[in-house]
């Protein structure tokens, strides 16, 4: 992919963001690409891939935002990254000038993807890409649900240290105070965990929870692995009660 | 290697392909190397380092390619992207001026390969760098094997979704209809696969076989994993009746 | 972090050194620094992060050194590095308008180190960071205690061939000859180890010792696991008799 970049665009900086997302798994790569996309310099071409339906009907796409451009499949990965940064449009790559001379079935990345990607970053204009779209799939991860007197939201990633980070905002719990324990399941699994401002106020193998530096708050356990000890994994329930 | 190559010239790009070739599995690397390798722009030189022989006699070499370079040990490792590139000239590297001045017996990426590509980057004319040879190493993986009515190929490579790549290419399999189911053994395993265009032609845990987008012929299984199934790894013999 | 750093100063050039520490091995970490930092050039701004205190009280930290600038937290990660290019100042990061506008309390890296990093490679005085101090933490691994006729080593780190580095140097063995064979226990585990010039010299399943591209001497079994065999990992006492 990066040797289809060079190849259109020799000058464009190319920086990886992560190589490690789990095999099929859209959510954790869309909340990767949404983590690390608003501290690019605006302009930024980002890329992503995490494409079950590579070679089906799934649609390839370009997202122009109000500072950067999102380039990938249609099928929800790109687009929590691109409605923070504003969308503006979203266009169905159909420019077959700007893509490899030949289509492979099953390597979209190198032959699709990396090439729009590189003329974009030389100042083609995102309308020259393909047609305007508004049925593009629209979320890889969901929004939690407010009912009276709690909340119900999921496990959006499980980071290497075995951190739970879920879908829940600092929004959401604005009534906990700092230092407070609250009740929370996640599955199954009913714990107690106290509100924390970083891993080190943390005692041995205590949980907490703490609002993470995407903005996003998740389970801690400094001497340990949360998601192992609770058994939690993208996609499991998260209850909070009284909050 | 990277700071040795920005120490002789600051100016060239440097791009990974891969860190995750198997410990001295010299074909798994040369079979990345020749998939990556025809993507890059003319003038590239690539810098390949899977080297059980490091510190023995095994020669260090320099492969003057039509569009591409392509600096490492002598064990066939070049060979196949090399190939592909079309072999101009083969130099066994012994010009000790554009080595470091202290050459490790242990890290001759650091100390003999980066150094001399970045000197080649730079400018350095290929027959600056040694003496021209032409018994080097020939190959590191094999051509099939055609017989009557049937043909002996191999597996060269797994990939981590458990795609079986094997040394056939789209010419071995010419009189095969898409759609059509062959008869192939894997190994000791007779497996019945169908050919496909895409992964996403495959349904639940069929086996299939596509020409890859790197032009060779692999077996697939959409929800599963095609290696383990069949126990296939690097090496495995290959036959394919009645093609 | 590389978002951060290119904000900020859009040339600089970025080059990852790893991302395979083990999670809070400071010591593997230092190792790894040191062994690659005196490959770059002069002027290169060094960034690492092992960092289980983050968001305590420990202080994030530069040293100016003879050739290069270390940026990171104030645990011994740089030293190791540092010392081998010359300490000239050490400066506790204090100036927040080098920083980010918000500091998360976890992710140090994106928020102090980077940015502070990017600033420097750009040419802010290293002065200017901060306040000089002197009690910074000073070692990440011990030096070798000679006592007559043994010296007291241990065991720095196990490379992914499962070598045994340890914090020997050459001028520790300067009286053993190559191929002569010496006496070693590595934890409670004694072995009879060959001065080997490299990896090839090893026969077999022995073992052999030899002084390594980083300077340091390790101990390697050329088609085993040499760790695995004597059960080492970082930190495990190393003795050597008779030397």
């Amino acid at each position: 992919m990066k040797a289809s970049v060079l190849s259109i665009c020799p000058e464009v900086r190319i920086i990886d963001i992560t190589h490690q997302v789990e095999k099929f798994n859209v959510g954790m790569g869309s909340f990767l690409l949404a983590c690390a996309a608003p501290n690019f310099p605006a302009g930024t071409v980002h890329v992503a891939v995490v494409d079950p339906g590579v070679g089906s009907e799934r649609r390839p796409i370009l997202v122009e935002g109000r500072r950067s451009f999102f380039v990938g499949p249609d099928n929800g990965l790109l687009i929590p990254a691109a409605r923070s940064d504003g969308i503006l449009h979203v266009y169905e790559l159909t420019n077959r000038a700007l893509m490899s001379p030949r289509v492979s079935a099953t390597f979209h990345g190198r032959d699709i993807f990396a090439p729009v990607a590189a003329h974009v970053a030389c100042g083609t204009a995102p309308k020259d890409c393909g047609r305007q779209i508004s049925d593009y799939v629209k979320a890889a991860f969901s929004e939690p649900t407010i009912e009276t007197g709690r909340v119900i939201a999921e496990v959006i990633h499980v980071d290497s240290f075995g951190n739970i980070v879920t879908n829940l905002k600092r929004e959401h719990i604005k009534n906990v105070a700092f230092g407070e324990r609250i009740a929370l399941s996640v599955g199954h699994h009913k714990i107690s965990a106290r509100y924390i401002g970083s891993y080190s106020d943390l005692r041995g193998r205590e949980l907490g929870f703490l609002v993470g530096s995407h903005g996003y708050v998740e389970i801690a356990c400094r001497e340990g692995n949360a998601a192992k000890r609770v058994g939690a994994r993208s996609g499991v329930g998260v209850r909070v009660v009284g909050v």
